[in-house]
């Protein structure tokens, strides 16, 4: 029995762990941590799982933490997080943490985009990045995982089999993004109260995304060399879910068989990925932890739809499928 | 040409009237104010009125204010609102009030409901309450009218026509009413962030919600005794609309058909209510100044279902109408 | 191992059935039946099942379908559907039957408010009512249940224990329900298009929805005489959930806190209700079997709100109880 | 006066029409058409237009229609509109066509898009395609307009300045758009039922939409050479709004600020057009006639993105804005 401490269990990100790691049959959650809330029942914060988690919110510090648990699940904010998750592994416990702190190979990047100092550098070149269907052997039985961002996800599963194999410019690659609400977190602000982003679509962050550099190292580790890209992420009005269209241009004859070919092959054995020949929608994987893919020959381009619950497959889906893995579990054990 | 005024100019409410008064042919905008944006063009807070209103909000005093306008909309916070309102009125301005500061008769009943001392208590039991379907007389040419609640507004022009009748028991009314979120205001909260009220309905207030006096007193009045009722709230996601089902019990023998004929004799001449023999959807309403009523008689009971837009004719567009009447125009000039 | 099937398995309340069912221990999936699709793969027509569930659609005739299962959920509707179950009976299959056919205890009733003759209505006067939390003892072992209704569902729970308990008037009762779409079924109709619905509130039925005469039947036997109520759905703009307002008359002295205690020992022991002290959003019990209840005293009345997911508590959910039930399984098997 | 009619009146666009047409100071409208729906008063069809319009649907022919008109709005479907425009035209009325029929310059480009014969094939080459931003000297005074596409017109009208000055690829563009659900029509299929788009976002027609070759055809007029482009389209669940993100890739040098200047200086004097240095929403231009647009520079490529109300920019109301062109009248008259 896997016992298991959310950290920062006040989001939705921490509500969607909570609701998979409850009725896991290897976890027993025994600790969720709150610095703002006081000693509150789960309950009065996520009405949803009153009568399903009996526990209190607490204000624990990382190694009283560790004590309890042998995995945490860090829902921290950037820069927060690697505070607390160094001192959770440095007293023994196995971490897989839902910010950016360790996603990033390189300190200066991380720096450059986050725009604060890193607490943790060391541990950034050696901390697998949880895809499991990229990075399946780095994420067995690994201490830390740095569980990726709901938009690298989709972007990244969605062209990672075409890029691997070079079929594909790494240099002519178009990231179209759209995500529903809850990926903006549960912190109030005007631009997701309910009758501003309601019946509305915008773009946001175009060329200043933190979740570029994280699509661009995955993708160029993946391919073997830099890639380039351009990723606009829109906010849709709905819950939950993220669609990437991702525009790309074949380095060579690509009819749309082989790229479906490509993708089906690339994907062999990966139980959480699904090769379709229709368009997904979103709703097709709302509530699971599937990612649905397709692709279209459309003149030059190679057309990639992706898509992904973003509180799941894109946060608390993938966490509990590296947690799985860092213990030794099948990958699918709990869902 | 009246020479317009918004005084907190950055909520819902003030957009509305907004988009109302710059096409409206007989009213300028001169003036909007907020005591926070500084100097900021109108069109940085509310961007769907670039192009359409060149002006820049202001942090005017009320006697400069007064100066400049004909007709001051105030969409301040209740007592804020009042506190304004009477140094408006004394530099010789009409004003309509958005806030529920002059809306109750009595100062007791307005000091328990809201918590506070009525800055201007004098006034309360002779402004005229801006229903013009029910007290028309006293609006037209009036200085100062009490702009109604959204649900007031809903649920009164359902009952009142049988409360004036006597047709059914005033002791014996319940008002069930569902609000679009726009009602709930401008302020980022965490129960009107999209992703708590999206996909989600519940009632709140119950019993204890401010608009019950006012609604007890404008049918109270209507009917020449005291009215006695149960008013529940409930919160739906959508942007705009406010639906109220009304359950009362006929005081003899009255058929739908009798029903249905009090409210379309009563209505008679009222150029935006429409009394509908099928069931009426807040979408008939929206973005109109209608309010649209039928009636269904439900074994001993009569259920009275009435809707509007909550920013129109639950809020701007009376405003409107009010202004129109206090001004001797049409009615119905500038919709 | 529960071998089980769903008859007329195209529609959202079979689709949420085949989500419970697949991951349940104790259940094997080994058919699913629809007349109009042909051996169609069942994650063409529910995409979102691709990769859960590895069945085609049939169209069996209920003795093969007998033969296969030990019991079948019959998602057809009224009519169609007691035609099918009652041959599956006479070839010994157990069976959950979603149809209103055996829910009132009356062909007369049923005839009435179903226009049409029933094909089996020997059955009627002693096929349980599938609510547990009332009528656990006579689902237990059953071989046929007949699951209630949605609105049935969140009006009775909230009302029964008052009704048991003679704290409540039974000739004074009035259900305001509103309910998600979802609910409407997956046949296009004008009425459910995206565009109609969305952005928009209305009453439905009043005074006519068939499952008046459920909520009467079921309440009076619980309160051991004739209730009388007004019913009024309401069709609100989001996939799930139903919140159903309801108003009632204390027969004595009734707080708010007695009131309460009284829901917290009738639903004692029952896993799927939480009482809860705030006021429920539909959102809190989405995907989920519960139904959570409060009560408020306003005035002279008692109100009553509870809410559920209308395709779970109000369908599929109750379904698995019953058939947990039905088989000596514990109530919570599978959730 | 103007005296006008709709044909096929029953739609989505017909209805935001009649809104625009029903308060227009030089407009009458004298006729609303549908061969389905027999002498059925409008606000039976159209609830919202109660009281607001006071006529009933005819089945008129085109003769008949064409002495009671001086301007006839066709909402028909392709080839079924070239039947009727031609003949109304021949009458000697005006024509502003919604269909795609008079929109393409090339019979076989229309037969191959549309696959069905052209019913009035000499028309084509000449008829002004209804953007007045790029052809108000071609609309003035015309006959007959084809009105534009929806996607068309967001994708055009943000692309067309960069196209036009050869700043950026004409063989390198990439339209990426996302509609609300009323884009889709008022008759009731599955994928735009409420439970099956709500709460998703899936892109179709990828590589086959009708609106493709439109783009290319009105961008390499504009451009004088031949584009090259990929169009997908993304159903997202809102009632209105088109966003269009288009990458494209400058041919030299060209800083943000160049690009915002490109943008003001050649929609300078265009009174819907609204050239905005932040990130437009689609809700700010809701129920507008408004097309907001914004230019930013990332990396190698120039991203775009331009949003309209589908039915209004995108339908009603650029036929409005093309009527008044044909009529003389200013562009911006009774909006």
């Amino acid at each position: 029995m896997i016992r298991a401490g959310v950290v920062g269990a006040t989001g939705y990100t921490a509500l969607e762990l909570l609701k998979l790691l409850v009725p896991h049959p290897d976890v027993e959650v025994v600790a969720v941590t709150s610095r703002q809330e006081g000693r509150t029942p789960i309950g009065d914060v996520h009405r949803s799982l009153n009568g399903r988690l009996d526990l209190c919110l607490e204000n624990l510090d990382p190694k009283s933490l560790a004590e309890r648990c042998d995995c945490v699940f860090s829902c921290l904010p950037h820069a927060a997080s690697a505070e607390v998750v160094s001192q959770l592994l440095a007293a023994g416990t196995r971490v897989v943490d839902f910010s950016a702190d360790y996603r990033l190979n390189e300190v200066d990047l991380y720096e450059t985009w986050y725009d604060t100092q890193h607490p943790d550098p060391t541990r950034l070149d050696h901390t697998p990045y949880g895809l499991p269907e990229l990075f399946r052997e780095e994420i067995t039985g690994a201490s830390l995982v740095a569980n990726p961002g709901c938009y690298p996800t989709s972007a990244i599963l969605g062209m990672a089999p075409f890029i691997k194999s070079g079929l594909v410019d790494g240099n002519d690659l178009i990231f179209d993004s759209k995500s529903g609400v809850s990926g903006a977190g549960r912190t109030p602000k005007l631009v997701t109260l309910y009758p501003e982003c309601n019946e509305s679509l915008a773009a946001y962050g175009v060329g200043s995304h933190r979740h570029t550099p994280e699509i661009q190292q995955v993708l160029s580790t993946v391919g073997g060399s830099q890639v380039n890209l351009v990723f606009t992420p829109h906010l849709v009005p709905m819950d939950r879910g993220i669609l990437t269209t991702a525009y790309s241009r074949p380095t060579e004859q690509l009819s749309q068989e082989q790229a479906m070919d490509c993708l089906r092959s690339f994907y062999d054995g990966c139980p959480f990925i699904r090769v379709v020949d229709y368009l997904p929608a979103t709703k097709d994987t709302s509530f699971t932890n599937f990612c649905d893919i397709s692709a279209r020959r459309v003149g030059e381009r190679l057309v990639v739809i992706s898509c992904i619950d973003n509180l799941l497959k894109g946060a608390s889906g993938a966490a509990v499928q590296n947690m799985n893995l860092m213990f030794g579990l099948p990958e699918t054990a709990g869902f």
